[in-house]
């Protein structure tokens, strides 16, 4: 047999022939520079406010349950609720009343939401609608020198995701995306256990949004208002909901704080899962059954960062299977995920997961801070299992204390335009899609995600 | 609120202006013509043979075992073992005289490999040697008349396996890889799940080699044969062993038998694992440590198919984590998944998984015929719990009867093929490489993959 030394080189020439670089392989979207003399936010502080004067907008499902739980924080006021559905404005004040507090001022016009932004008692606009609005919502809001709250997506083009940062930079105000994945249990205490170097040197991350939710895109009374999710799912083919499997990893990673995503590669299924359901639920001759959706059931994203980790993100909104958002760490000395089953596996037994007696009293010793803090009460007031309420809690506390908010326009930009780049990924067969620097040139002056 | 259907068409115009084609974006490989007059393999039949006459190549890890457990099946004679070790030889020899056969002819030599395929007396050629030689061996060997079983990978270039292709079509010979994870028990029972429509249409896969080898790759004495191993990581990067992970899905998916794979994108992490082992334990200063290794610890690649499934594939061999082969089937129907944990979960409750009892009675009404015929003898025998076993008997009972093998060199082409393929396009910032039908046009002709 022949020594490897002699044959391996030779297996080599195939792959470097072929090899071709950027310019070549890669699609690039344009930078739009900064305006002349702004700067950009990170770590942007603002004047404490004693009382944060609150404005919802959007009062359907997730503006529903924010309402509520900003009941049962100290420090904050509502004072109007927008939402074109009058009913759910009529709900969200009498929300309100039983927990004892007075009405707000109701909106329920189609563009009510610039007058509730230009209400000069106003610190907050915290926004709940569909996703096309929480980019323009967003940008308006700031400029009439609003804090704005954005869910998830806080953006859906490139182009919105560069819009909330010229604004933010230009009207110095925050710009937070609400995504309560960061504030969960697991994710905190594996986002302390990194910081703390219990994975050694991270060099993996996995993330998903994986949620059969065709019984709510499919529901045209009950489900989203107008069926606005089943008409992206229609339209659009990519991660077209990313940030909740991102959001955790992307921190845990420091995004933007001395690491930064380079480039995307995506791929989508076919779409078989709609037109399944479809064709149970109302027959094969339907127009939902006849109809085309271009979403892919299953879309696999692979993301490289500047320090060349890489990051495997997935989306399923279609396929029948157990909720997952994975949210795996792997690294070289240790190990965690959360689903299928919570496990953690370390040095120097990492080729097995922590049996539950010891899981469990790492996750305690491990516990972060703010969930030390405010997690029991979380717990009871709920959402989510609590982590909506830690999410409130830290917006309203560092609004309060002047302090930077825990998600910046920065990580909302970063999250959410995976939507666009995995589309055009995907409308290119998995071609490469060069990632920007969101903060043009800063993304490595921070050393690492800091909560105040 | 503006309604949606608006909104969203002025999104999509970004993506739609970025398009370009395959001939743009695609790697392509050149598709050797098949010589006039050859026809493909597929359901390839010999002659049937009595005895199964086998020489054993590499005597090693693999094949130590492989001898042991071929003494345990009827109508084989091992005629012929051969290694450079010479240890390796007697060791081999020892164990077929404990367990009451009689020696076989022993050879040491660099080349004496090709000796052993020359010989008159042997219809299989067992090939257990360092990654190398499969392929060189295995095209000899069928160009001497002989049936080829290549341990896995079959073939390390694209080239290899159009020589693989091309020698089997040509000599009209066998060659199987020896993919043992296609014959694990979920492996098999999952099969005939899809096979019987569980899962519905099966819309996504996943797949894996997840292993930390670090402790095997940095010995040098009773690790792998004069460190091969580890040399392939130092000087390659991409997915260097994909069989284990995609060979059982593959089979699910029915690949060369209605469906193909038609593209792949494959992004690796950077290296951290290796060199964190070697400071570890042979000190900062040493040459393993000061050395550089090109794989990077984590490689995930993304395959699209030609009816729109795609895989999702890993292979990370340094990282500190509990073994993974994912093992995971997603479709309208249902899903199941073997690693972290065993899981399946079916329409109308596929949002939670099967309680143990249930799991357990799917398994069993579900058990492959092949495993109910001869699993017991497998475990008894052992080899990865059986399935080394199962995968022997298979081989020979197939042979013996004249019938088409399990796995055809398709096959073989096909799984190796992942390793040149995602070097490739890792080497390209993940830009797309197009498979090619190594059936040569006939991957739609059967309509289903069959164990005879």
């Amino acid at each position: 047999m022949k020594r490897l030394s002699n044959i391996v080189p030779a297996i080599l020439v195939a792959g470097c022939l072929l090899s071709c670089h950027n310019s070549r392989t890669m699609i690039t979207f344009p930078e739009p520079p900064r305006d002349p003399g702004v700067t950009d936010v990170l770590e942007l502080r603002c004047e404490p406010l004693d009382t944060v004067r609150v404005a919802f907008i959007g009062l359907g499902m997730r503006g529903s349950g924010a309402v509520y739980r900003y009941t049962f924080l100290e420090g904050v006021k509502v004072v109007a609720l927008c939402d074109v559905v009058p009913e759910n404005v009529e709900r969200a004040n009498m929300t309100l009343e039983e927990r004892g507090f007075p009405k707000a001022e109701a909106y329920t016009g189609a563009e009510d939401w610039k007058k509730v932004c230009q209400r000069p008692d106003v610190d907050l606009v915290y926004v709940c609608t569909h996703w096309d609005l929480h980019a323009p919502i967003g940008v308006y809001a700031m400029e009439q020198g609003k804090h704005v709250a954005l869910e998830v997506p806080a953006a859906l083009t490139i182009q919105e995701c560069w819009q909330l940062v010229n604004a933010a930079e230009k009207t110095r105000r925050h710009c937070i995306q609400l995504e309560n994945c960061n504030y969960d249990y697991f994710e905190m205490a594996t986002h302390q256990m990194a910081r703390q170097g219990l994975f050694g040197e991270i060099v993996h991350a996995e993330g998903a949004y994986i949620h059969d939710l065709r019984f709510l895109n499919f529901d045209d009374t009950t489900g989203y208002w107008n069926m606005w999710r089943l008409e992206h799912n229609a339209r659009e083919n990519g991660n077209l909901y990313p940030t909740h499997g991102l959001g955790p990893i992307a921190h845990i990673l420091d995004i933007h704080r001395g690491d930064k995503m380079e480039y995307l590669v995506s791929v989508s299924s076919g779409q078989f899962g709609m037109s399944a359901y479809a064709r149970d639920k109302f027959g094969e001759d339907s127009d939902y059954a006849q109809r085309e959706y271009l979403n892919g059931d299953m879309n696999t994203s692979v993301i490289k960062t500047a320090k060349g980790r890489t990051i495997m993100l997935q989306h399923d909104v279609t396929s029948p299977r157990p909720y997952s958002r994975i949210h795996m760490i792997s690294g070289t000395k240790g190990f965690a995920q959360k689903y299928p089953v919570t496990g953690i596996a370390l040095e120097p037994d990492a080729h097995r997961f922590l049996p539950p007696d010891k899981l469990d009293s790492l996750l305690r010793l491990y516990e972060h801070p703010i969930v030390r803090e405010v997690g029991q009460k979380a717990r009871e007031v709920g959402g989510h299992g609590g982590m909506d309420f830690i999410m409130d809690y830290r917006l309203v506390y560092c609004l309060r204390n002047g302090l930077p908010l825990d998600m910046d326009v920065y990580d909302a930009a970063e999250w959410s335009s995976i939507i666009e780049f995995s589309r055009t990924s995907v409308a290119n067969e998995g071609r490469p899609v060069a990632i920007p620097d969101f903060t043009r040139g800063a993304w490595n002056r921070l050393s690492k995600v800091t909560y105040y």
